[in-house]
């Protein structure tokens, strides 16, 4: 039988068909071509890119994240120096998701190391820090836009109000992180409050999304609508630190009886993962579930895994972030055109943005009140808008007010050199501010 | 200043946005709609599921990799017990990324428990066991469906023959790190062998598919066209080898002086993604590259880094490898649709094809020649087709023949059915034999 394919397979057919080989080893469509290649050389792209520019960082005496950040931006403009290569990188959906992937896997990392009481014990005073530096900044870009943008509606100076509300934690956890100071007061106070104003800037982008929707479409809905959405996330929040803090000891405890290996960093990672995507339907961001998982976790609850698998649950995270993470950082700076600040308008506007951005949320560090807790430092750490202040101005982008997008692409450029510039300064500033107050310790 | 958008914000205004504040909160589309909440959640389900089903197998004294696999099998027929919502996770593309994510790292991984030297004293084994391993399946395979198949034409019964050939690397290489003998002669063998059936199996295939085409199309290509691909694929395994055995040290000398931290998990992978897309670039399947690389890496060229970050690269991989490697078998064991096998005929074909793919690999590890190696072990560590079979399959169903599809439904369902068995029956398979060749080692 064996000698069958042989008899059918005549000569003309096998050199008609050896020949097509290269056709279709070759062919677009090749049942060869695994679309996990061209993500693996972005990856090694990205990668080697975020350590020369870590390095770089390091060697200025600043945190890695910005060298990051810095490296993203030059590679995200090479097109302008004729290598337009890696525009693709930009819009790239598995590129996104891993990004995305990172900052989650970095916050639960961070929220590793805290624990709901600690947390607790600054809540109020991340209370005042998120009230202030969402109201403040709100105010602020309003009345920027209502100065700069006379002619422009409501609607807009809203909506640059909205933008300079939101703060994204992801930049500062990775410079306390890098810094090593993550479990300062100044840290948990910024922490803490950048999960409540992730639930702020929740309610004021969909309050001023729907004053847009109902001038355009002239709908109205109940009071309740809102009491709803806030009472579920402040909800999910209580009730993942209550519930999970019950329910975190007996998962693990339940766990440490399976006779797999990697159970702990399976369950762990599911833990995280679970909040995250629970956060996500309430309406929050999934970062912050994935915060809160990390807050919920301590070492007691998996003390028998951990000793029966023989590594830390840190030991097991902290690769994975350190793979992802670059991913979200570089991917970021990398979607900062430069060339949007060739206009004066743009660039006055974005100038005068980004001072009150910055101005605001250092403000609202004196909501920090206490003794012996640095404000500046606290206020600092609020700074970085970063993928929340993206979102909110793709939101922006997307709202249209009769036919009429609400924003501009010159107000939308000065929004993300502000979200840029917020996100950029942090790192050197937070820096310079750490060791200050380093300082004022090691003096006294 | 700051009271202009108390004044702008009419209460009108307010109630409705307020109002409409659920609406932003819950709309499709909304901005606080993150993309990885949907994948953070599959994930979570697919690790509990994977260290459930891996803990059974343990307990049944299998390696984890089958109750991975068989704890898919039931995840992706949940539809048959009316429940649906995992479906998507099936075709979920973010969800294939990562799989082969993991594949990848989890070949890097493998690589990295052996070097290229000891795969060189093994490698005209490994070339004796994949060319009878490709040969023999080819030709039974043929056989049978000349047998079962006679209506069909020699397409089907060359298609057949082509998806017996394969041989998916990643569950022997999964099975041997669970039973923790990646480095025994055998296995090197199996590794060797399985990456010259990658490229024997491109060719193959690449032949299958030209004839077809020709037949359909009555095109004609040169010799030379072959040659080409052939010479593409050795010259990039050799080369790879040599060149990367020349070029690690002196890469890791050079990043050991970079001041960022995770510079050596950093580079190890960009290294390993580098690889894999020049594998892909060549026409070879990315796991060829990863596999090379991780060959190629040896603890002395980032001793340095290593004692500068005090972690082993092992340990660094390992953490990733776990994370995403279940997604990858558990994925795989979701899309075997088990009610294709409710036809006797498609039941039939499957069943002689399974132990026709089985048998002739089996017979090819007599390929094994030299004393004190266990032939048995290296043939049943060749079985599995896995996710090549599944790629061979998916193109025999994409090929037509004057407009009607070369292969049918049932036939695919078949081909399946043997990619799945094959797979499913290696892991106790070779831990028989393992313990086997373990007690006679004991013996003498």
């Amino acid at each position: 039988m064996p000698r069958q394919p042989l008899r059918a397979l005549k000569p003309r057919t096998l050199a008609v068909g050896l020949g097509l080989l290269a056709h279709a080893a070759f062919a677009e469509g090749d049942a060869h071509l695994d679309p996990v290649a061209p993500v693996a050389l972005a990856l090694a792209v990205i990668l080697l890119a975020a350590k020369v520019g870590g390095d770089l960082a390091v060697r200025l005496k600043q945190p890695a994240v910005l060298g990051e950040l810095l490296v993203g931006v030059l590679l995200g403009n090479l097109a302008l120096l004729g290598f337009p290569h890696l525009e693709s990188y930009k819009s790239d959906a598995a590129l996104d998701l891993l990004a995305r992937l990172g900052v989650v896997v970095l916050l639960f990392e961070v929220g590793l190391e805290s624990t709901v009481r600690q947390m607790l014990q600054v809540g109020l005073r991340s209370l005042a820090v998120a009230v202030v530096g969402v109201a403040l900044p709100f105010a602020m870009g309003w009345a920027v836009g209502a100065w700069l943008l006379p002619t422009h509606g409501a609607a807009v100076h809203a909506f640059l109000g909205a933008t300079l509300s939101a703060t994204s934690v992801g930049i500062t956890a990775r410079v306390l992180k890098d810094l090593d100071r993550s479990q300062t007061t100044e840290s948990r106070i910024i922490l803490g409050a950048a999960v409540i104003d992730d639930v702020l800037g929740l309610v004021i982008l969909a309050v001023v999304a729907g004053a847009i929707g109902a001038a355009d479409r002239g709908e109205a809905l109940g009071f309740t609508d809102i009491g709803v959405v806030v009472a579920k996330a402040l909800g999910f929040l209580g009730g993942a630190l209550a519930l999970g803090t019950w329910l975190s000891p007996r998962l693990f405890h339940l766990a440490s009886r399976l006779k797999a290996t990697g159970v702990l960093l399976a369950v762990a990672l599911a833990f995280c993962f679970l909040l995250a995507a629970a956060a996500q339907a309430v309406g929050l961001a999934p970062i912050v579930g994935a915060f809160a998982a990390g807050l919920i976790l301590e070492d007691t609850h998996f003390a028998e895994l951990a000793s029966k698998e023989h590594h830390s649950l840190d030991s097991l995270i902290h690769p994975i972030g350190a793979f992802l993470s670059p991913v979200f950082f570089v991917l970021m700076g990398m979607r900062a055109d430069v060339r949007q600040f060739q206009d004066a308008q743009v660039l006055l506007l974005a100038l005068v943005l980004t001072v009150v951005a910055i101005a605001g949320k250092v403000l609202a560090g004196v909501g920090a009140y206490g003794k012996g807790v640095d404000r500046l430092t606290v206020g600092l750490g609020m700074v970085p808008r970063g993928e929340v202040g993206l979102i909110f101005a793709n939101v922006g982008l997307s709202l249209s007010l009769k036919g009429e997008p609400v924003v501009s692409a010159a107000t939308y450029g000065a929004v993300l050199f502000t979200v840029l510039a917020t996100t950029l300064v942090t790192p050197p500033a937070l820096r310079w501010s750490l060791g200050r107050q380093g300082a004022k310790v090691a003096l006294g």
